[in-house]
């Protein structure tokens, strides 16, 4: 089918961009001695991470017991969920402990006890890390202070769970105005988590995993010591806020939503298909000012157009201010390069995967819509 | 079920609010002379539609063929794509006609045209409305200038497109800051649709229907003298925006997203896991200032709890700022007020009707994610 022919708005991933992040970033991983877990939010794909496992991964990541499960029933056999899973999704936990390698996050004693109690009385053990807060102030322990060595002191006693290291995630990195402002970020993570390995091998306490991971932060990790293990999300497909970010170049963008011209009410205005219900409400980060709800490129997704801004969306709608006299009218195509990938694909059931102007394959994003 | 046995999060729509909210709206409706055709955006569930229409509606809007394909085979047999549909989507119309009522917008008059051929020679009629342009300078023609009936007699003399009326959306209403403010959109809307109506007359073109909707100036329909028909969406759960503009009370707030803490790892920061992909990043709109990404509630959703901020979301984290020593430990369950129901909606391929502290359905979102 080609993309002229398709009902919009669509999601488009081109295959060739998407194959060749995930191989270059292994490659960066693997010439940095690290293990690559990628974290499957971005993609919510067993297609994609088993691309990516074949590619050299280590396993995956997930943020929720639900999109566990879609991955292990597709055969995915190494699955960590970068996220403090509460106790009461104890049972489901347990049946995918049976089908899979299985690791959580925990970051609070009476979480991290009532996972002890639980595996204890199932007889079984679960592989833990312990999460760090690195600076991003969301969740995981301080490890300025003596009670971080207590926290990973007790953890390591509690029966049924089993330490494996430390984990973190450098989310103020988005945050960040300079490329060095982000270099000083992903440096300071890693020495935050090998100090803290360091007092708990002073303490006897042999933490083998040092887990980071933010698609931003990536590229310096070569100047992270003592990291084991690496688990970025968005670099399988990149958009505008990691170009904002230094993090992508637009030739290795690989998501771009597909829309039509619904309406020209003006000389300067006219109007997508594509609202918030599909580009997101998100605002795009970056070293600059980024403005708006994406960027609207050329008809072969090259090259920024410079002369459309999407000034506002509503559900079904973006509207986009152009210059005076475009020669864009309804019925037109557009492709937009969203500001925050991640969000656009779990607003849809499926993304499709584009050759040129080819659609290959039809890709459902089996992990979306998930509870837990 | 119980609510305390859910995964979360989970969307709640409370039941009895739910169907007060549609019968309060339709007898406004029905007291003020108008039929009342609901945006279906706001559920896209064929199961409420119904009930809706049980209740008095006249029949749904739709923003997308694609949800208009799912009523339809549901048995909503009047619809209105309340959406400058592009003639790539006709053969899709087309179906669509041969099954329901159906009617659409048109703004632009190379669609119109391009409609209007693909009726003559299908040899069918389609109803059709002009959009109008109110103020929220979104879709629509100007309706200020002569070119205004210029459109109309166009329209009107395309042959396959049978010209019903006038359409508007006062979107503007949501940036009101006063209730004052909010009075003169609406009052302003009816006098735009009722000139141009009455020089369409002058012309000896009869337009019957004069469509307006938004659920936030909803309250002032017996203002607008000469509207025929209301289309407002956001009623029937309402949200935190349109209690700050005044057109919801808090116990008429049918939808809540109930959610668990995951982590607190400060004495004034709790982490639940809703997150930007459930709760979304829509901020609130309102007559005051209304930051953050939601409200938390007492836990039956009867009134606000201050001592909560939702500042930051990250995909599938919500980070709450709390006084000081807060009760709330992880594992135990909020209910929150989001900025925006509509969108909250699109996140979820169900949501759960209850009753008090008891799950009575569940509710499939049915036309969620379509395409067009």
């Amino acid at each position: 089918m080609l993309l002229a022919d398709l009902p919009t708005p669509q999601v488009l991933i081109d295959r060739r961009r998407l194959l060749e992040n995930i191989s270059r970033v292994q490659a960066l991983a693997t010439a940095a001695g690290v293990a690559l877990r990628p974290h499957s939010k971005t993609h919510k794909s067993p297609a994609i991470a088993q691309w990516q496992i074949e590619r050299g991964a280590a396993g995956i990541c997930c943020a929720k017991v639900g999109e566990a499960e879609v991955m292990a029933a597709a055969g995915i056999g190494d699955i960590r969920l970068a996220y403090p899973v509460n106790p009461s999704n104890a049972a489901r936990v347990l049946a995918l402990m049976d089908r899979v390698s299985l690791s959580i996050v925990v970051d609070h004693l009476a979480v991290a006890q009532a996972w002890s109690e639980l595996m204890d009385r199932a007889d079984r053990v679960l592989d833990v890390l312990v999460k760090v807060d690195v600076g991003f102030h969301r969740c995981g322990i301080d490890p300025a202070t003596p009670a971080a060595l207590d926290f990973v002191r007790s953890i390591d006693s509690l029966r049924g769970l089993n330490l494996r290291g430390l984990l973190s995630h450098a989310g103020h990195g988005y945050q960040a105005t300079t490329e060095n402002e982000l270099e000083v970020i992903a440096c300071r993570e890693s020495q935050i988590l090998t100090d803290l390995r360091d007092r708990a091998a002073e303490a006897g306490i042999a933490l083998e995993e040092i887990s980071v991971g933010a698609t931003p932060t990536l590229r310096f990790i070569t100047r992270q010591r003592g990291v084991t293990e690496l688990r970025p999300g968005n670099y399988v497909y990149f958009d505008r806020t990691q170009l904002a970010l230094g993090a992508a170049a637009l030739d290795t963008c690989a998501l771009t939503v597909l829309a039509t011209v619904v309406s020209k009410p003006a000389n300067d205005r006219v109007i997508l298909d594509c609202g918030s219900k599909t580009l997101t409400s998100d605002l795009s980060r970056g070293f600059e000012p980024t403005p708006g709800y994406g960027l609207v490129l050329n008809p072969d997704a090259t090259a920024i157009d410079p002369t459309f801004a999407i000034e506002r969306l509503s559900e079904e709608h973006a509207t986009v201010r152009t210059s005076d006299g475009t020669p864009l009218q309804p019925g037109d195509r557009v492709r937009i390069l969203p500001n925050h990938a991640c969000v656009v694909v779990n607003m849809v059931d499926e993304v499709l995967l584009v050759e040129g102007d080819q659609v290959i394959e039809r890709l459902p994003v089996a992990a979306r819509g998930k509870i837990a």
